[in-house]
């Protein structure tokens, strides 16, 4: 049992709470009962509250605060881009996006999210959380938009063509950017198109629901 | 210039972090100049940093953390049901998602986003961020499932019918319950539909992912 702050594996899952060291290990924390049994590959370890470790000392390694009963580390899983639908993000700086993306691409898609320049780390605490354990069943990829070889079809609400009218054949990269300013103007998908908003209605939608709405229509849906 | 911690203005921005003041009160806070900008309706108080506010107890009161600019107490607003389309969630707790669906609602459809028990205070500081000034532009509703007049068509992901197959007349209700269970089994929609997920996949999506889906289908998008 570890009673002390001291200990080696703590200060390991304290130090990954920072994306410097997540990167310079491959490693990355997964917290509370229902993510860590979501795991599909080994932990390096992983400590029970009681069992491993006195639970105040588990509490304060935790970003969800009192009351966490376990903490596992895992070797991060890098995949490729793949699949006849993908999702490429660019500048999705907020992590729970990431996470959410991460779980819709699982449940939408036969390919990954693919990180471009500027997005959240998929690996830090939030993201995990909200890809409710699709960050194990579905690893994410990175590559930058110039090595994308599928078509693209970036989501922008100033585009012409709306989603609904869209035809592109397999394999298709669903691009999506920023909220306000989306896919950078000097990057040139094969496709641009619009998910149609009430003029008396706000400027754009959240990232992870544009996504969403558009894993739906490519994925055949509709 | 406020330069005390005991001052009254202060002492309420701090108050209103519960959901009891807000309740007891009728107002609610507004932090950062994107959504005090994003008003449309006269704020009960402004403070700025550095003009009425030190800037160090400003940042002390908000949820924001450091370099909180500026904050506004309004009034809460609360509309009927009503519209050809809208949202009645049920036991969605997440505050993010409730504002999230708030901002999608705005873009997508005519009628507000209906609070059924057990769902997060859209007018917290998390809902009010998500919302991205919807909270605003289109204030929520609070009714029973049982008080709903429109048809009401409830997402479930154990449903036979697609969400694409879906023919409804207006003016219907799009029915979002807790990511898992959905819409307590004691409730009749007038219509169960689910978005086809991968078998490969995870069991559901994201409340506000599967709100945004089901208002794009239901907006005539798709």
């Amino acid at each position: 049992m570890i009673t002390s702050p001291d200990n080696q594996k703590l200060k390991q899952i304290r130090k990954l709470q920072t994306k410097r060291e997540r990167a310079r290990t491959g490693l990355f924390v997964v917290e509370g009962e229902d993510l860590v049994d979501a795991a599909t590959i080994p932990a390096e370890f992983i400590l029970r509250a009681g069992e491993d470790v006195d639970p105040k000392l588990l509490d304060e390694a935790s970003t969800l605060g009192s009351g966490t009963r376990v903490i596992g580390v895992f070797r991060q899983q890098w995949a490729e881009p793949s699949g006849d639908l993908s999702v490429y993000l660019h500048a999705v700086a907020d992590p729970g996006n990431v996470g959410t993306i991460i779980r819709s691409a699982h449940a939408l898609a036969d390919g990954p999210v693919i990180l471009g320049p500027d997005c959240a780390d998929p690996y830090g605490p939030k993201a995990v959380r909200a890809s409710m354990g699709s960050i194990f069943a579905r690893p994410p990829a990175r590559a930058s938009f110039e090595a994308l070889t599928a078509a693209t079809v970036a989501l922008d609400h100033r585009a012409e063509e709306e989603l609904a009218e869209l035809r592109a054949e397999p394999p298709v990269v669903l691009c999506v950017g920023a909220e306000r300013t989306g896919l950078p103007r000097e990057l040139h998908p094969s496709h641009r198109v619009r998910i149609p908003l009430r003029e008396d209605g706000p400027e754009s939608l959240n990232a992870a629901v544009s996504a969403a709405i558009g894993l739906y229509r490519m994925a055949g849906h509709a």
